[in-house]
C-alpha cells in the first residue's frame, strides 16, 4: 500500500514533467509555425520580385535593323516635292516585332541610328528626318554635288506604348541604296520605365 | 489492490510510452528550429542578391540625346582657332542626369555617338572630337568645299564615377545647327563594371 | 485505498489527455516538415533562378571599341584591288574579349558601328563593308573628289557563338587614319538570346 502510493506520486510528478514539456513544446511548435508562415510570405515575395526581373529580361528583347531595298533590288528613292515616309524593305532582324510599324511595344528609353546614301547631284541632297509620332526629331542630310554622299545620326529617346517612329525622307532629296545596303535603319531598347 | 497495483503498472508504461514520444518530438523539432534557420538564412542571402539586382537594373537607367542649338535658333558655331567645348543646348533626352556636365554617374561601360553637321567651305571643315578627362578619344570630321557635310563617329568607353566626356570642337572647323537638328551627341551606360 | 483508486483514475485521464495532445503535437510537427520541405523547394528554385540572372549580367558584359591605325601611326590603307579585311590596331575598350578576333563569344543580339574616313580622290572613294561569316552585311561607303569624306553605318545582328564579324574594306577604296582616330569600329552585346 505504502508502495503504490509512493509510486502514485512519482507518476503524478511524471505527469507535471511531461505535461510542462509538452506546453513548452506546443509554445515553440507556435513559434515554429509563425516563422514558417513569414519566410512562406518572404519567398512569395522574393519569387514575385524574381519572375518581375526575369519578365523584365524578356521584354527588353526588342531590337531591329533594316535596309532600304529589298533583295537584289537597287536604285534612287525620290526626290519627292513633300517629305515622304521611308519604307526599309530588307529586314536583317526583328526582335520582339519591333519593325515595321515601328510602334513601341513597352515604355522605355530607345536608341535609333540612320544612315542615308545618296549619289552626289547638283539639286538634290540627301536627306531623312527620324520622327515621332509624325514629330520631327533629329535629321541625317547631306549633300554633295558629284559622287557619293553619306549622311547619319541617331537620337535615344523615351517612348510610350503604342508611340510610333519613322523615317521622313526630306523634300527633294534623293536616296539611293542597291544590294550593298547603304541605307539603313536600326533601333533597341535600352531599358524599360 | 491487485487491480491498482497492474493499472499502475500500465500507466508506467504510458508514461515511459509518451516520455519517449516526447523527446523525439523535441529532437524532431530542434531539427526543425534548425532547418528553419537554414532557409531563413538563405532567404536573407537571395533577398539581397534580388534587391541587388533589382537596383542594379535602376541605376543602370542613364541616357541623354542632345543637340547643339536650342529651341528655334539656328547659325554656325565657330571657326574658332583653338579647340572648344561644344555645349548642346537642346536636350531631347536626359535620363539619370547623364547630360550637363557629362559626369560618369556609376562606374561602367557607356556607349556614346556623335554626329557633326556643316555647310561646305573652302577653308573650313565640320569636326569635333570626343574627349574623356580633357583627353582626345575619336574624331568625327568631314570637309567639303561646298554644299553641305556630315560626319559622325562613336565609341565605348570604361568610365569610373566622376570621369567626364565632352565634344571639343575641331579649330578652325565650322559646325551648323538648326532647329533641324543635324548637329547631336547622344550617350548612354551599356552595364555596370 | 478509495483515495488511491481516485488518483489512478485522474491519471489515466491526465495520460489520455496528454496522449491526445501529443499526437496532435506530431501531426502538426509532420505538416510543419512538409512546409520546410516545400519552403526549401522553393528556395533552391529561386536560388538558380536568381543565380542565373546574375550570369546573364556578368556574361552580358561584352563591347569593343577600336580605331585603324596603332597609337602614333598615320597613313592610307590601300587602295587593293580586292577586298581586303580591316584590322584595327589600336583597341580603346576590349571587354569580354570581345574584339580580335571578332567571334561572338554568347548567343546574343549585337550591336556594330563603323565610321569610315577617307582623303578626297578623284578614283578612290572610303569604304567598308560589315561581315557576318565572310558574308556582306551593310556598307559605310562615300566618295569625295577632295578634301575629306566620313562614311558610317551600324547594324543589329542575331549571332549564334562563333559567328565572326568583321570589316572588310571595299576594293579600290583608299581608308586614312591618324592618331587622332578617324576610322573606328565599335560593338556591344545587347542581350542574351
Amino acid at each position: 500500500m505504502e508502495t503504490l502510493r509512493r509510486e502514485g506520486e512519482a507518476k503524478t510528478k511524471e505527469l507535471e514533467v511531461q505535461k510542462k514539456e509538452l506546453d513548452k513544446l506546443k509554445e515553440q511548435h507556435q513559434a515554429h509555425a509563425e516563422e514558417l508562415l513569414r519566410v512562406q510570405t518572404r519567398a512569395n515575395g522574393t519569387e514575385t520580385k524574381v519572375e518581375a526581373l526575369r519578365r523584365e529580361g524578356e521584354v527588353k528583347q526588342v531590337a531591329f535593323s533594316a535596309s532600304l531595298m529589298s533583295s537584289g533590288n537597287h536604285g534612287e528613292t525620290g526626290p519627292f516635292n513633300t517629305h515622304t515616309p521611308l519604307v526599309f524593305r530588307y529586314v536583317a532582324t526583328n526582335i520582339g516585332n519591333a519593325y515595321n510599324p515601328n510602334t513601341a511595344p513597352v515604355r522605355g528609353v530607345y536608341h535609333f541610328e540612320f544612315y542615308i546614301y545618296g549619289n552626289g547631284h547638283a539639286s538634290y541632297s540627301a536627306g531623312a528626318v527620324l520622327t515621332k509620332n509624325g514629330e520631327h526629331i533629329f535629321i541625317a542630310y547631306e549633300h554633295q554635288p558629284s559622287h557619293a554622299a553619306n549622311a547619319a545620326n541617331g537620337v535615344t529617346l523615351l517612348l510610350e506604348v503604342g508611340d510610333v517612329i519613322f523615317l521622313r525622307q526630306w523634300q527633294n532629296s534623293r536616296i539611293y541604296d542597291s544590294r550593298n545596303r547603304h541605307t539603313t535603319f536600326s533601333g533597341h531598347l535600352l531599358f524599360l520605365m
